[in-house]
């Protein structure tokens, strides 16, 4: 990792990261609860909300809508991903180069590496290409660090997410995105271990408002820098009051409840 | 995707992509029907009609024959693809370099991607370095979008041809060529899927003359852009009138019955 | 395939190709029937002949004797091959670049693509990028089309030869060599499944003269544009009578009974 | 090996590289014993001790941190690695490039080879590229000779350690670092073997002091240019005081039982 | 094959060819019956004799000595290799490229290829690399054409040998190096299908010094052109005498029986 690198995607070195790959990863299926966001569009309004410090897409996304919100949005430009049509071992496709990531206006790259796969090997060393070719650029590196596959028992045991982020820090990504390894003190041992690359939680699926601020402000006390998050948000009725209060929770360290209220009060009369 | 990098092979935003690669993938036994469409000069001819937005072949034969045609014919030029003779996990050979599809004059490339197939990964990444070489010559991208392989059950199943759409807007495909999915409603989902990657539908294996064009006016009433068609205007004894039909269909919005009448009346007397 | 690319082995637009990689694909057992044709020279000397458009060798063989060749034999550089050491299913080892080939002073590329192999596609795509190569040495391109291994029950069905003479022009092959498909009719239904790609017929093993003869004569009739030999010459005590009665009924379109009467006696008395 | 390529690790043709790529290979679990020491930082201070030649880490530990201890830790950047989350056949990941190696300012490259490996053969050529990189670049290059696999029964038998440092020599490292072997005269035939290409010990883990000192100090005496240590050192309460006495053992031949009471009283009175 | 390609380490058209790469392909097994073989040094002063001309190495024993042999020594960079820790089907680690062969001063490159492996096709295929490289740089090729692997009865079978030898020829080699094949008709068999590549013997492992000297005596009266010898040289008590033997038989026709007497006698008194 490089210090300040990731820069132009955090704030007062702190991210929420709103992830918009689920039309890839998982398909259509993640637009049912909110049919409407299926049009990346929407997506990309929400994106413009102030605690949004990037969006993460695939190419074809960003090549079809980034430039109207080059202004207001920062680009994290997932470079590998794969459908889940395909049943095997974990692994994922490099569907965008960093060459071309830079021209469409990304300011960093993310990338996943299911540590423990059979693919591993011939991941890591795509991540390789990929960061060093980012450091060229001048782009930071985000790892969506996921032990999965044959052999691994627990993909969220504390072990295996402090493992997760120390291979962000040893393999040179500035950020690295895990799953929440279930406990505060899991997760501050593993923010331990990724020394300077900056931990963001995972979202995961979707689940109740406050015992998802809850468990991001667990996670931000146990030292993560933030939260990279997609159905948590755009499965959502209300997206735009839970990103006031992740603000909040993240940024300006309001405990979950405090960020919930307020919120929501906000989200009715904005003047209070 | 990239707005209008498809304007060479549309018209007014939708497509009739006349295709005609089946001499590789299926060899001979598609020309039986009519024996001398095995000379792709007649399928050329037939390109010529003002229906056609663009004609779909590989490398061998637009080496052969597009130079001729280079005034009057659109090409897409279909990079991968391979024979039946071969009968494994889904797959597709590369046949021709997009700097190549670029000296023999093609105006966009065409690529399948079997989704759900073991070799999707490789397929995936195969079609970005093509992705980004067309996007480097100013090319169209059009992705046959055919979920196949070990795991898939139901290649035409609504949630797969709607998860194929999406596959062509998430990896930077202009269009997506799919099967049609059965019912207009599925087709809408697909279509809306895709956001602004246009969605074209297959063809497939010939089908009687009206019931063909109710479907793709199915299609295009649900928001597909087009056709892309070979064996059901090949096969024909009658495909120009067919041709003419499908015309009036797709870019004027006449209704199939209607069209297809109008088009016999036409063939059999043109100034009526 | 271009029209005239392959000018330089052509006469006419025929083709008759001396193949004398044999010491590669089959070992020295090839030479036993004429020992004194495991000397590259003997061959060369045969190739010399004017029936004869060219000579196909591996790059060991060519880098060995062509240059005192040059000027009375065009080069066809098979690129591909392997021995039959290797058992397993159908494959080539590509032993020459085409830079190289074109340093020789080659005037065409020949390559085999095994269709129905497991490795069909990495073999196609090998073929691709020699075959584009080739174009910018401006060579022409013989595919040698044998669809081969498993899940292939009859590499000489008619529908198995008209499908590889299709993929001769698909691919972009400038001459297609073929096994016969055992019938005249076969081999013009092939003929016109290659469109403007040459067909000519593979020799094979050694048979007696006059049925060899008869079988050109027939593959010509039925509209081949040649044959490439290799047994059916080296392995005879009379080449020089066979490729006299060969050119009689490849380019003179003489019948075999005739050209071969003509040429024993010519072979008697070159004086009558 | 080329004379006097490892220059900028050794110290009077002696070695104490500190190793600390125990986060990639093994996980948190190696900082257990003292947690601090998850810290890099840490490392990268005990790498300023005299003693030490080099520090071997990987890509992103050298990004973060090398910067600021270029002036007094000479860097080896360890090219491949991989997590044991990974449980298949050994391999290794190679994780950074030589170019980008050198740009981190790194002195030489570490690089595994699993001799007798399913992976040996793909190892060597990694290891092939990144040697003359280094060479191209005038950075030392050290061997990993780690002979391990499917067939191999045991990884530290002498003829096994014989082999492993030969090599070494063989493919051109100017260091191979091994298990010890058990004896001293396995050392030193295990250093016959590797000629000019200089041997160092590996550390393992971590056993008690005099113990492994006086394997040290057997290991030079059997003509070892040093040691390879990262548990032993980093493990530890007191990783000074053993750091003085493998200063004293490895470069001035100091006795492992003398060394260890000087190094104790050091300890307690530096003015002594 | 190039005439005269191979001159730099050939003498009057013969070679004799010191291997020694036992160090990589065996292990320190071989340097037992004489231990201070294990010390290249011994075998770059034996390589100095005027019998040898050239010494074939591995990469890293090359870089550490030949500088100061380069006067004395014609080095033939063996580029491939493999320990016999691994126990896979056979094939071989590419240790070297022919640019730093060249920069190192090589004047030829060694190849083993394993016809009848099932990676016969991979290693054909970077010997098609590494001869065409070496040809740009003016360096000679041999082969060590090496039938194994599975669906292999018997490598030195005459016929086996002899295929050995024409893969030379085919592929490019201006040397084939093969296994005595049993008798002097098959060499002589094997030296004919070679054509213009010059065969030379391999040694193999050391047997009575008459017996082998008959052997060579055999191959070079059937047409082998020398012999590449290792174990037979440095296993030996009188390496000197063997080499002094070995001159005259190969390079002045002695017999065998003769040249052993003569150069036992000259080792005992060079002044008769």
């Amino acid at each position: 990792m490089i210090p300040d690198a990731d820069d132009a995607i955090t704030r007062d070195g702190k991210a929420l990261i709103l992830a918009y790959d689920h039309g890839l990863e998982h398909g259509p299926v993640d637009f049912e609860p909110n049919p409407e966001t299926a049009d990346p569009e929407q997506v990309f309004e929400l994106a413009g909300h102030d605690a949004v410090t990037a969006l993460a897409v695939q190419k074809g996304v960003a090549e079809a809508y980034y430039e109207d919100y080059a202004d207001d949005v920062a680009l994290l430009l997932k470079l590998n991903g794969t459908s889940n049509l395909w049943r095997g071992e974990p692994d994922s496709a490099v569907n965008c180069s960093v060459e071309y990531a830079n021209e469409l206006g990304a300011d960093a790259i993310g990338f996943t590496l299911y540590g423990g796969s059979n693919h591993e090997i011939e991941m890591a060393e795509e991540f390789r290409d990929a960061q060093e070719a980012a450091r060229d650029h001048d782009m930071g590196v985000v790892m969506w660090s996921y032990p999965r596959g044959q052999g691994l028992r627990d993909d969220t045991a504390p072990e295996t997410i402090a493992y997760a982020t120390r291979l962000g820090l040893e393999l040179g990504a500035d950020i690295a995105k895990v799953k929440y390894p279930g406990s505060p003190d899991a997760m501050a041992e593993a923010v331990r271990m990724a020394g300077p690359t900056k931990v963001v939680m995972s979202g995961g699926s979707k689940t109740d408002d406050l015992q998802f601020l809850e468990t991001v402000e667990n996670a931000v006390d146990a030292g993560a820098k933030g939260l990279a998050v997609g159905r948590n948000i755009f499965q959502r009725e209300n997206p735009i009051e839970l990103l006031d209060a992740l603000e909040a929770v993240i940024f300006d360290e309001v405990s979950a409840r405090k960020a919930l209220r307020r919120a929501k009060g906000e989200s009715h009369d904005e003047n209070l």
